[in-house]
C-alpha cells in the first residue's frame, strides 16, 4: 500500500456519471457539485434519480451524453454486469466502482469483455456509509477524511488510476492503495469477520429469555451493533469474498477449539494467552487519526433522564471549554440517571472534574 | 426472575464490613456513607486500605468490631476462602459477594462450612465496573440506576435476603433476583461469551500487517473494545463459569461450521437466515431503561478536528435545547474533521438539523 500522490478536484475527468443513485452514489453527486463539476445520474429505480437530482446530486443522463468518468455504484452481485457495461458503452470513460469488494467484479468484468478495455478500469471503496440506505441518506461531506481504498488491477493504465485517485480527493477521502486481493484480505478481517461474529454473539441473544437479557450491559451491545446490518447487503458482500472470509473463520474455528480445549482442561494459562492475544489485537488498531492515542482519561458525569439535562450538560461542557476528545453515553435497564462519558486529554481530566462539579453535577474520574 | 420488594438504606444492617477495597468495595463505601452509615474496611494490601479510608469509604476494621453486614468484594479465585472465613468469623452478620459468577463460589464455601452457616449468605453482583481498577477509580454513584443481580440460594433465610436487597438500594442499584446457576447462564449470554468472542476478533488482528488495519472502521473498534480488559481477572471469571460459557461455545461452534457450510456450498439464502438471526438478537436487547426503543434518528455534524469545536458544538446543542439520546464520536484514521452523530427522537431531528445549519454546522440525517 501507497499512498497516491496528490490530486485536485481539477483533475476529475467530466462530465461524471454516477451509475445507481443511492447512499454513495447521490453522496458522490453532491460532494463532487462542491467542486462545480458536471454529474450525470443514473438509476433503474425511478424514484431514486428523481430525489437524487433533487437535491442536487445532478442530472438524469440523457441520451448523447459522453462521461469521461463513470462511477458505478450498484449492490454487489451487480458489480460485475454494471462495470462491463460502462466500459462497453462509454469507450472514452474511466470507470470506477465502490463496492465493498474488489477481485470478484474484477473477475466477473473479465469474463464479459475484452481485456484491453480493462486498461480504464480500476476499482475503489469508500470506507463510508451508514445504517441508512437510499438517496435521502446521502451527504457531500459523507467522505471527508475517509480512508478510500484506491484498486488498480495489473493492466489498469496510470491515467485511469490518476482520475479515480482524483475522484476520492474531490469527495474528500484519503486515497489508500492496494491491489485487489490484498484489499479483500484486509477488509476480511477488519470488516467481514467482525460482522459474522457480532452476528454469532447476536443470535445467541435471540431466544434467549429476556429476564437474562435485563443483564445486559454496554458490552455486549457494543459486541453487537453492527449485526443489526441489512442481511441481503451483507450476504452479497461476505459472498462475494468467500475465499479471504473463510481462511480467517478457519483460524477462528482453531481459536476456538483451542479456547475450548482450555476450558475443559482448566487451564487457566492456556485460557489466559488467547485472553492476552485479544489485549494485543486491540492495542494493534490505529488510533485517532492513525497516530498513537494519547494518554486519555475519562470523566463520568451523571446526567438525570429528563428532557433538558444533557443539553444543559453540553452548554456547560462548551463554557468550560476543555477539548473533549470522544463521548458515549451509556445505556442501562432500570437506569434513573445516565452516565456521559466524556473522554479528555489526562492532564485535562482534574480541570475538568473540578468545574463541572462547581456547576453542580455528580461526576467522577 | 422477581423484583424483590422495596427496601431502604435504614434496612441495611450495620455496620457493615467492606473485605476488598479495590474500585466496587470502595465504591460501595463511599455510596453507603452518602447515607451516614457506617462502613469498615478491610483488604490485604495496606495501601488500598489507606486510599480507601483516605476517599472517605470507611475506617479499618479493628479488633473487636461487629459487623453485621459483609460485603466480600475480592477477586473471583479468592470467593469461596473469603466468603467462608466471613461466615466463620462474624456469627451475627448477614454476608455477601460482589462476584462475578456466583454458583462456583458457592459451592466452594459449601465445601468449606457447616451448612447451618449458609443461612446467612445471599451473593450479589452489580452490573457495573469500569476499565480502570482500584480505590483510586471508585465512585459513590458507580452503582446509580444499574442492575444488581441478587442470587440467594436455596438455604438463604428471608432476613438475609432482605439486608442484600437493602444494601443494593442504599447503592443506588436496581435489584433484579435470579437463582446463583440462572444467574451464571444469563451473563455467559450477556457477558462472558461477547467478551470471548471479541477476544477471537480481536486476536485475529494482532499481527495483521498494519497497512490492512488502516482500514479499520467504528465497526471493528466496537466489535473489540472489551477484548481489551484485564486477562488476568477474565481468566478467573470465565474460568469460575466453564460449564454456562462451554455451553454457549458449543451452539457457537455449530452456528460456525453452519456458516461455513453455507459459504463454502454458496448457499446464499442459507447465509442471509444465519445473518438474519442476528438481526433478531440485536432486536431482543432491552432499550434504554429497559423499555422498547423509541422511533429516532441519527443527526450526524462534521466537527473540525481542533481545540474548542467539540465544545462550541456542545453548546450550541445546549442552546437549541433538543434533548440528545446518545452521542458518539467516529474515530477514523487519516480523518482531518470528527463526525459527532446525534441521536434524538425522529420527529425531533429535522428541528436539531435546521438549527444546527442555522449556526453554520455542516450537518446531515
Amino acid at each position: 500500500m501507497t499512498e497516491p500522490t496528490s490530486g485536485s478536484a481539477a483533475a476529475v475527468p467530466a462530465p461524471v456519471l454516477v451509475v445507481g443513485a443511492g447512499l454513495l452514489g447521490t453522496s458522490i453527486g453532491l460532494a463532487l457539485q462542491r467542486h462545480g463539476a458536471e454529474v450525470l445520474l443514473a438509476d433503474l429505480a425511478e424514484e431514486h434519480l428523481r430525489t437524487a437530482s433533487g437535491l442536487g446530486a445532478g442530472r438524469p443522463t440523457a441520451q448523447g451524453d459522453r462521461p469521461r468518468l463513470v462511477v458505478v455504484a450498484v449492490p454487489p452481485d451487480s458489480l460485475g454486469t454494471a462495470i462491463g457495461d460502462a466500459l462497453d458503452r462509454y469507450r472514452d470513460a474511466v470507470v470506477t466502482d465502490v463496492g465493498s469488494v474488489k477481485a470478484a467484479p474484477l473477475a466477473a468484468v473479465r469474463r464479459r469483455i475484452d481485456e484491453a478495455w480493462l486498461t480504464r478500469y480500476v476499482g475503489s471503496h469508500p470506507m463510508a456509509g451508514s445504517e441508512r440506505s437510499g438517496p435521502l441518506a446521502a451527504s457531500a461531506s459523507l467522505f471527508d477524511g475517509r480512508p478510500w481504498a484506491v484498486t488498480p488491477h495489473d493492466g489498469s493504465c496510470p491515467d485511469a488510476i490518476a482520475a479515480v485517485t482524483a475522484l476520492v480527493r474531490a469527495c474528500g477521502g484519503t486515497p489508500l492503495r492496494f491491489g485487489p486481493e490484498e484489499h479483500d484480505q484486509a477488509v476480511a478481517r477488519t470488516s467481514h469477520l467482525p460482522h459474522l461474529l457480532a452476528v454469532l454473539v447476536a443470535g445467541r441473544l435471540a431466544g434467549a429469555p429476556a429476564e437474562h437479557l435485563a443483564l445486559s450491559g454496554q458490552g455486549v451491545r457494543d459486541v453487537t451493533r453492527i449485526a443489526a446490518g441489512d442481511p441481503r447487503l451483507w450476504r452479497q458482500i461476505i459472498g462475494a469474498n468467500t475465499g479471504a472470509v473463510t481462511a480467517l473463520l478457519h483460524e477462528v474455528q482453531a481459536d476456538l477449539a483451542a479456547l475450548m480445549s482450555a476450558l475443559e482442561a482448566d487451564d487457566g494459562d492456556g485460557l489466559e494467552r488467547l485472553l492476552g492475544r485479544g489485549v494485543a489485537g486491540t492495542a494493534a488498531l490505529p488510533g485517532k487519526h492513525g497516530r498513537p492515542p494519547d494518554a486519555q482519561e475519562i470523566v463520568y458525569v451523571l446526567v438525570p433522564d429528563h428532557p433538558g439535562e444533557l443539553a444543559r450538560l453540553f452548554s456547560d461542557v462548551g463554557e468550560i471549554g476543555v477539548n473533549v476528545e470522544d463521548v458515549r453515553i451509556e445505556h442501562d435497564p432500570g437506569r434513573p440517571v445516565g452516565v456521559v462519558e466524556l473522554t479528555v486529554a489526562a492532564e485535562l481530566s482534574g480541570d475538568l472534574l473540578a468545574a463541572l462539579e462547581v456547576r453542580g453535577w455528580t461526576a467522577h474520574r
